[in-house]
């Protein structure tokens, strides 16, 4: 196997550093073509142990490790198959439209497991989450996730039309404020996210329901993560009454 | 005047960007040392209407904007000098502990505005608030704000410790939950963030009252911007009821 900095079109890609090479392992044994790790790092005997679980070869490679990390402090990669998943029915979903910039993709998978939203959908176009940039950024939670791409809101929802799913709708101009002491949460519904810079489409409007975090004005709006982070946690569904 | 790439040692920073510079104009004219703008800066008669008004000179120059632009898309640069601040009393307050993630820090300043928490409070050591990253990651909400650095906790509660300061730390090791159905919410409060990595030192127990934000066991921790995010949302004095 001839190892190259990623591309997307490659039809595997890698984990760069220990923590998600062992969330990767854990979660997604049957994914992972090889590890490689560094004579340097401290913890081989558990992730020895680990791959020898999973059945998975290690190999001792500084140089492939240092040819994959285009910073330091990586001693561990692992080499793993992409994968198509689909969402779950009845299930709370968050969707992202045209997500652009890969490190706010992994901090976003990384609060969505946090709490317990664990199906992902992303209108195309949007940054690759095989990116190992994305990959690094999630902390591995990727793979504990379902992410699915979709042409269009319309393929989405044809798939995912459940008559009691509530689709909301974050929007700088909605009037509806959601709030922590609003009461009246839905137990499936699917948080809608627009790009970074320019927000979701007017259209959206029409299908879903828009709502606003409250903000002072003095800040033109909220950074994407931010937004999803508290969207997420306030419709967490393990704490709603 | 000799423009060079910042360094901490400067008296003096630059924003970079027209959004920062807008607001660094308008919350701190005083601070404003000179404007550089590019030829092909689209708003100019605004900038230069502005700068006008406030008794700044604007000077068009490419060269020194790409000198200071690391990445490119900055049409302007504002020079400033950097100031001093206290913290108000009686006013809630954000404390981040030896911070070290620049772009964190301005995510997270962004956020202190959005929710009104107009006080922030940095354990020494932290990131340089007036690294022009930081400057940009924050789109200028910092010069809304009051930064004060502390040598230590102690040297903040000599000075802050009101008898109705509730100090609030975050801790993962924390019993007791905020969730977004917590009533009982302080008028006067602190909230209390650790290092990226390290999270707070054990002794803040000693002085603090400590909860966590819930999350599922499937995570290792929330992103630290994510974390103050949710925290400053939940406790906004704005919809505290």
């Amino acid at each position: 196997m001839d190892i190259k900095p990623y591309k997307s079109k490659f039809d595997y890609s890698y984990t760069l550093g220990a923590f998600p090479t062992f969330e990767l392992i854990k979660n997604q044994p049957d994914k992972v073509i090889t590890v490689f790790v560094s004579e340097s790092f401290t913890d081989y005997d558990k992730l020895k142990a680990l791959c020898n679980e999973k059945k998975i070869s290690l190999n001792v490679n500084d140089k492939i490790i240092n040819k994959l990390s285009d910073k330091g402090n990586v001693y561990v990669v692992g080499v793993f198959r992409k994968y198509n998943s689909s969402l779950s029915k009845n299930k709370p979903h968050a969707m992202f439209v045209n997500p652009s910039d890969m490190g706010n993709m992994g901090t976003i998978l990384r609060s969505a497991l946090a709490f317990s939203i664990k199906d992902i959908a992303i209108i195309a176009p949007g940054v690759d989450i095989y990116n190992p940039k994305v990959v690094r950024a999630s902390m591995g939670s990727m793979f504990h996730l379902n992410i699915q791409y979709f042409e269009s809101f319309e393929e989405y929802s044809k798939l995912y039309n459940e008559a009691d799913r509530n689709l909301i709708s974050f929007m700088l101009d909605a009037n509806k404020p959601i709030t922590v002491e609003e009461s009246e949460k839905p137990k499936l519904f699917t948080l809608i996210f627009g790009n970074e810079a320019t927000g979701l489409p007017e259209d959206y409007k029409k299908y879903t329901k828009p709502v606003i975090i409250p903000q002072s004005a003095e800040v033109d709006s909220l950074n994407l993560t931010i937004a999803a982070g508290i969207a997420m946690y306030t419709f967490n569904k393990d704490y709603i009454k």
